[in-house]
């Protein structure tokens, strides 16, 4: 546990600059004194891509690695063809930096808007693979534009890479009160990485007997999500997976709004990223309505991965009381970010 | 509109042979008295594979090829290593029969449980891609079992298998009240497969003027599924996406109990397809406790598919009025059957 914290800041597009100033924010009134902040601003996103046609040069990669973590806002603009920031600046850090465990807490704070009838407890968090599967960019397109186009997407996976991310699920899993851990794959199809995944998942089970384990198939784990959702506790799953069931987690949840999450390098050899789930939301940008409780909530995490446990319980329970008293009256963005960095400071 | 159906019967497993029977029990009350109906039973699934080791054999599928379609329940057993039954008997249907339009209408009927909150309107359909993408059993596993494995599943779609479902997706907009499309995929990861299909979806959106149409990352749509079902009319994606989304679908729309599907030829090359969207569920078979109803809808798919649309929406409208007297008491597989064959008779 360091006496500073150097951290990097990549605001990127649409509301990600508005989320990122009520992040730091909070940041800035939770640390102790004698912690010194520092920051620096990376420009980052679609307006550099605009004006350089860069995405993430090899020198400010370099630079990134320099520091202890990496708070994000949002990428993605609708002035970029789909993919040329996602693919080369986002996932590019993600897998630059092998950020393998994507962490996505979803917990249905009290006084939060469900669209579920009878508001069933949820508290659980996936940990989604980040550095393989589908999202590792192999594949191609034969004849583009023609009639006769072939276009692949390859889904790559190893033991090597997923038995570190069910290690690190069962770890999570252990430390926690239910102690469940339920995989996520579509192994009756998939069968060559679901096999993989599924025996990695039981061999390294056997290490943690204390922890039950299940397995859902991703469909089956969508009903569940919203028939059942207290069900889990925590889920470990594939990159691609990951990414669809913890935006259906958010919208079950109180909103994408409320969703943070860590991309973690649980080694250090690399600075570990946090960002909330949303994105870039070009159509709020502006106008001081996105709400920035997602990114404190990354804050929160982030302090948890520096070893600020008990900062990031402050955070968390400054918004589970900051939810608690809203009553739908607006609030635009820098006033919830006034409000939460109030209530850690107090 | 031929004056006989030739069925194909493939009950399957677990509770599948007790809905199909409900279905049958359906469609013969439906028919007029001068359409015959003939059926055959194929015994396939996880008591043959038991036996003999077999999933299809030739003979089989070469013999399946002349009805005029197929009825069936459901595949999958615990005591079958997963994927030996999908692979080797559903999908190979699916891929042999050249079934590329997977048709899955979602609609909340009056009176039935959803587990959204506000009961919004829900009336739509997917058409999910169903022979090619991540389901074409192409990939394989190196050094399996070893700490040095390396499992890979490829995505393979072409312009040909893309562009005649999307034209497919077009024309049931086109024939639906609000015609409105939209492309779910997620072509800011899966770059070559999701530039393909959002091409080919504006190139053939242009002879549809008609048609309003929307693009939808698959992570946000599973967030419209629950926050705002109402928004979607048709849906064209993916053979996985498409997978996944049906059964959120179902799960919003009054459970996997009503979720019918069809997996249809439209070129009539081969016979189609009909079978409930959910699985063998071991865990109540032989309870009575199955809902046949999927499969009865399934039935009117099947019609409407074979010209006999005032038959379809006999079965149809007799599973609403069925739907909006059900108070919660139980009624077994069997009893509800019978209620539904009264009424399409009556
Ligand atoms: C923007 C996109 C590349 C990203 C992903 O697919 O991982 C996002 O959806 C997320 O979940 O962080
Ligand atoms: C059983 C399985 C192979 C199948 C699929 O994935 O297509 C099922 O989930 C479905 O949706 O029909």
């Amino acid at each position: 546990m360091s006496t500073s914290i150097n951290l990097a800041v990549i605001p990127g597009d649409g509301i990600g600059q508005e989320v990122v100033a009520q992040g730091l924010k909070v940041l800035a009134a939770v640390l102790p004194q004698d912690v010194k902040l520092e920051t620096r601003e990376y420009d980052l996103g679609a307006q550099r891509w605009h004006r350089t046609g860069e995405t993430l040069p090899d020198a400010e990669l370099e630079a990134l690695k320099a520091h202890d973590a990496i708070l994000l806002g949002a990428i993605g603009d609708p002035s970029v063809p789909s993919g040329v920031l996602e693919r080369g600046l986002l996932l590019k850090l993600r897998f630059a930096f092998d950020h393998f465990v994507n962490l996505r807490p979803s917990k249905l704070f009290p006084n939060t808007d469900t669209p579920l009838a009878g508001r069933p407890e949820i508290d659980f968090v996936v940990v989604r693979e980040g550095t393989e599967g589908p999202y590792t960019g192999n594949g191609g397109s034969l004849r583009t534009g023609t009639p006769a186009e072939v276009a692949t997407e390859v889904s790559v996976n190893t033991a090597y890479g997923v038995e570190r991310v069910v290690r690190d699920a069962y770890e999570r899993a252990a430390a926690r009160p239910r102690k469940k851990l339920t995989l996520v794959h579509k192994n009756n199809v998939l069968v060559y990485a679901g096999h993989m995944w599924k025996n990695i998942f039981d061999t390294v089970g056997r290490e943690y007997p204390q922890v039950t384990t299940d397995y859902l198939h991703v469909d089956a784990a969508t009903i569940f999500f919203v028939t059942q959702p207290e069900r889990f506790d925590v889920i470990v799953t594939d990159n691609l997976f990951g990414d669809i069931l913890t935006d259906l987690a958010a919208a079950v949840t109180g909103g994408i709004g409320l969703a943070a999450s860590g991309n973690i390098n649980p080694t250090g050899a690399f600075p570990s990223m946090f960002e909330p789930v949303h994105g870039s939301a070009p159509d709020i940008a502006g106008t001081g309505k996105a709400d920035p409780t997602a990114t404190v909530l990354s804050v929160a995490l982030m302090l948890r991965h520096l070893g600020r446990e008990e900062l990031a319980v402050r955070i968390e329970d400054a918004v589970a009381a900051d939810l608690a008293e809203r009553d739908g009256t607006f609030r635009s963005t820098d006033r919830i970010g006034d409000a939460l960095a109030a209530r850690v400071a107090g």
